[in-house]
């Protein structure tokens, strides 16, 4: 990402969250690429974005479809003209969100996830009649939702019982966020999913769409099990993938720009907090974000308004009034807490994107 | 707070952010009398719940005026009829932002916090002639921003010295966060404040405000030394609160209310993640947040859309479609991220307040 000066008139006051347009086009187009060459289709997820400008390109790219974890989500980017949505989420269908389900169902091929026969059963009555296709959830290691590889035909035979179409099976191996994990987690994303479609074939359903993928796992998938991954962070990239080693600096196409307020010894006060970045922080991280640049500061302290920042003593200590690009460790976290992003091109502000998701968390 | 019937018509679809009336109320109360019996002026932290409703209740209840991190907070506080404001954070103070420091001035009483002589120099020449006061920020142990205390009188004469009124000295005992600090904590915030007092005395130059308190330290606050206290979480209080023993769980007025979406063994997963309740989490917590009336229940992991919480063999466990009220760690960072708080009061769901400041970080 170029240095650019951000005092220049276009852009707004600091802190506020920028987008280096062509790092980003560059994250997308790679991510395509690569999946075409592995033969695996994109459905990116769009909870990291949540622009729609941003899921135009992806989709113009080949992406089959987006994947979105809520209800409200999947709303915006069908009324933005996406016509194949997957949610991949394991819904509690209440009446409001069963209309809410048919409505979309009625624009947009739509998908979600189930991980029990029971949920099978409920959504079924919910939105019975309604071409809704459901992805049974399969849990390969990260131990949150999803179930057992072997109880994935118990539940696609309950969707299918309740008048449900069987799309296939998906995974989210999130277990691969941190060091060295990504490889093994991506065995164990293979493995189950492998098994949930030996489970579902027994039964004698066909598993057409097995898919998983996160960004660290997504260059692991193995395409000789999966048909599908689903990265999202990859758009941007963040400190945690920087560190993870799944991208390099130049990748990285999302920083909050913040100004330096205050100093005291070799630390300086930046105006970006976890209001800003997000307080997301494993404890393998390093800090509470990197600084753009500075690859050897370390962000020792985030409050809501203020990043501590601690420069090694052999490096010039920024001073009241520079700008510097913090990148955020967790960035569909600082996405979601901004209105709007604001995009550099050419190395000159080129305009604003809303991020017309942001908070639609039901 | 009541159990009550989140299913029902008038509450929106979960996860949403809901704030019992009577609660806050309590609180809101509570802190104002203890304030007026200490002697102390309230000057509440309106980033907490950055709602303009609330902010009357306060300044009805007696505070002096508000506390702000930013001044679009500032901003729409004296939109909504707020006449003393304090920005308690050491601005840059770039052409754009001496604009709206002078429009606030002209409109409110306004104090802004700085931390060096130079600060007090930009200001100074920025809004030269504006009616703006400054309050030197103290660093009394939290070594974030804030200068020593015996630099007071250098910052306080450079204010001077460039056409600005010294209202007086403020800091923010925020290493009070954290099991059996806040005595010594609010022991360190004294003593700061006192030598900066004296810093400032011995240059000639009073003190009128001698400004300190979170809502840890509040009631330890040292009325010797002391004449205002700025906490902000009081209102609603959160689990970090709860579990530093500031408040009780019958002090607990806001909440995310959650629908179980899955379960695997003793574990159910919740609907309400870290895009929700904020990912902070200290070390001394006992987990992402707390789940109101199951104090045995323990938050094991925090993904953006689902919260694991881990159920006690003796518990009757939650069944998907329950309703839980998730208590967040640090309350302002879950209010940062709504854009609407459900008020319930007399059990029922009595309407909404937006969180007119949500995300104006700068």
């Amino acid at each position: 990402m170029d240095q650019l000066n951000f005092a220049a008139p276009g852009f707004p006051s600091t802190p506020f969250l920028c987008v280096d347009a062509a790092t980003m086009d560059r994250n997308l187009a790679a991510m395509a690429d690569r999946a075409a060459m592995a033969g695996l289709s994109l459905r990116p997820h769009a909870k990291t974005h949540k622009v729609p400008e941003i899921a135009g390109r992806q989709l113009a790219l080949g992406a089959v479809g987006l994947t979105v974890a809520t209800l409200g989500e999947a709303e915006v980017f069908a009324d933005a003209g996406c016509t194949d949505l997957f949610l991949a989420y394991p819904l509690w269908v209440t009446p409001a969100r069963a209309a809410r389900v048919g409505a979309l169902a009625s624009r947009a091929a739509l998908r979600i996830g189930l991980d029990s026969a029971d949920a099978a059963r409920e959504l079924g009555r919910a939105v019975a009649g309604g071409d809704v296709q459901v992805v049974v959830e399969i849990d390969s290691g990260h131990h949150r939702s999803g179930c057992r590889p072997e109880e994935a035909d118990a539940v696609a035979q309950a969707a299918l019982d309740n008048g449900l179409a069987v799309a296939g099976v998906f995974t989210f191996p999130g277990h691969g966020y941190g060091p060295g994990k990504r490889r093994a987690a991506a065995g164990q994303e293979a493995a189950a999913l492998s098994a949930a479609v030996a489970s579902l074939a027994a039964a004698g359903i066909a598993a057409g769409t097995v898919s998983g993928g996160s960004t660290p796992t997504a260059a692991e998938a193995d395409a000789g099990v999966l048909n599908e991954i689903r990265p999202g962070v990859y758009v941007f990239n963040d400190a945690q993938q920087v560190e993870l080693g799944t991208c390099g600096w130049d990748d990285v196409a999302l920083t909050a720009v913040a100004t330096v307020v205050s100093s005291a010894g070799r630390n300086v006060i930046l105006d970006a907090g976890s209001k800003v970045l997000g307080a997301d922080q494993p404890a393998w991280a390093t800090g509470g974000g990197r600084i753009l640049g500075i690859p050897e500061a370390r962000i020792t302290a985030l409050s809501e308004h203020h990043a501590t920042v601690a420069i090694p003593e052999r490096m010039p200590l920024p001073r009241r009034g520079d700008i510097l690009q913090v990148v955020p460790n967790h960035v569909c976290a600082a996405v979601n807490l901004a209105d709007e992003l604001v995009v550099v091109r050419d190395g000159a502000p080129a305009g604003t994107w809303a991020v017309a998701a942001r908070g639609l968390n039901s």
